[in-house]
């Protein structure tokens, strides 16, 4: 499900592994259909179909960046993903998309994660934040920050069709991943970068991208 | 510069940091403005410019994905690839977006990389193919397999602004990969996985991907 101001690879990079499932259809949404801008600005994703139509997906899947707050109190939206949940397979989230799960009350008393810039507003919401790059609780899925969400759908892969599919659409998107440096995560880059990282994720629209 | 059957990572990899750039300005162009459907079919992205105007980007980026190679015998195309590469400050591929670069004649006694299925490839085009996840040559880098965009984009945000500017790009993306599989590579694949692949690949369309 995207949105206005979503955050591009959140939604993209689970996308591009989970399209290659065998047999796998995938529809973006969103709650009207129409074209939608990422939250840096230049990239138009059309979303094929309102979230009306399609009420009952196997796997629901909620990106971060700062156009999702308003859904944190949009009962329309809400109702959609309370209701999907129900029905659904996994439910699963990447980076701030697991504040609108928790909105939904999807992840009260469940282990979950987030972006980590916004891991412990988790608490709100009734979840157990877990500082992990993917974390599983029941049906529920979610991932940290923005590139965590390709680990996340690799995982999904191997769950909902074997680790060998899994492992043929790693090799077949070349994931074997060489950072150029050693900065991504709070624990491994310098705390002055860290409190930068952390104060640009949180200004206003529309420098704000988590 | 999008296409039709394009493979939506790696697009949206190099995008996610590129666009956090401080200042940058992006954009989604293609032969003819409109929207275009990745690969796998279900994401529909909006080339907002057509490439007559926008001749001289500093940063010129070619996905891979099947629907380029039309683009391999495109005049139109290749002449505009050819033009912007005279005066831009970076001329860049993902995936097999490096035979385009060939086709237009750029990658001529260069050394470059391009998804471990088509490297061998590079040579038609007079290039001597590099077994690398990113390769730099002059001004010319070209990144391997899908996901590799987001390295290869965070070796150039680190070229274009500095190592300090890449590595906050990174720490707000949470790039800090935890494959669930060690499969990414055809070196750390089994052969018989690695075959599969490169059978699925090279398969003609709806299925091949690369």
């Amino acid at each position: 499900m995207i949105f206005d101001r979503f955050t591009a690879l959140d939604a993209i990079g689970p996308y591009e592994v989970l399209s290659r499932l065998p047999g796998a259809e995938l529809s973006f949404v969103a709650k009207e259909a129409g074209p939608k801008r990422s939250d840096t600005g230049a990239l138009g994703v059309s979303a094929d179909l309102p979230i009306a139509e399609l009420p009952d997906p196997e796997i629901v899947l909620v990106p971060g960046g700062e156009g999702n707050r308003p859904l944190l109190s949009d009962d329309r939206v809400l109702e959609w993903l309370r209701s999907a949940h129900e029905t659904s397979v996994w439910t699963t989230s990447v980076c701030t998309g697991s504040l609108v799960l928790g909105a939904a009350g999807i992840l009260d008393r469940k282990r979950a994660t987030s972006h980590w810039v916004y891991l412990e507003g988790l608490r709100s919401f009734g979840a157990e934040p877990v500082d992990a790059r993917v974390v599983e609780d029941g049906k529920v899925m979610t991932a940290a920050g923005v590139s965590s969400g390709i680990d996340m759908a690799l995982t999904l892969a191997a769950r909902v069709a074997g680790d060998q599919v899994a492992r043929a659409i790693q090799l077949g998107i070349e994931y074997d991943p060489e950072p150029p440096f050693d900065a991504g995560s709070p624990a491994k880059a310098p705390p002055e970068l860290v409190e930068l990282v952390r104060n640009l994720e949180r200004e206003p629209a529309p420098s704000r991208r988590a």
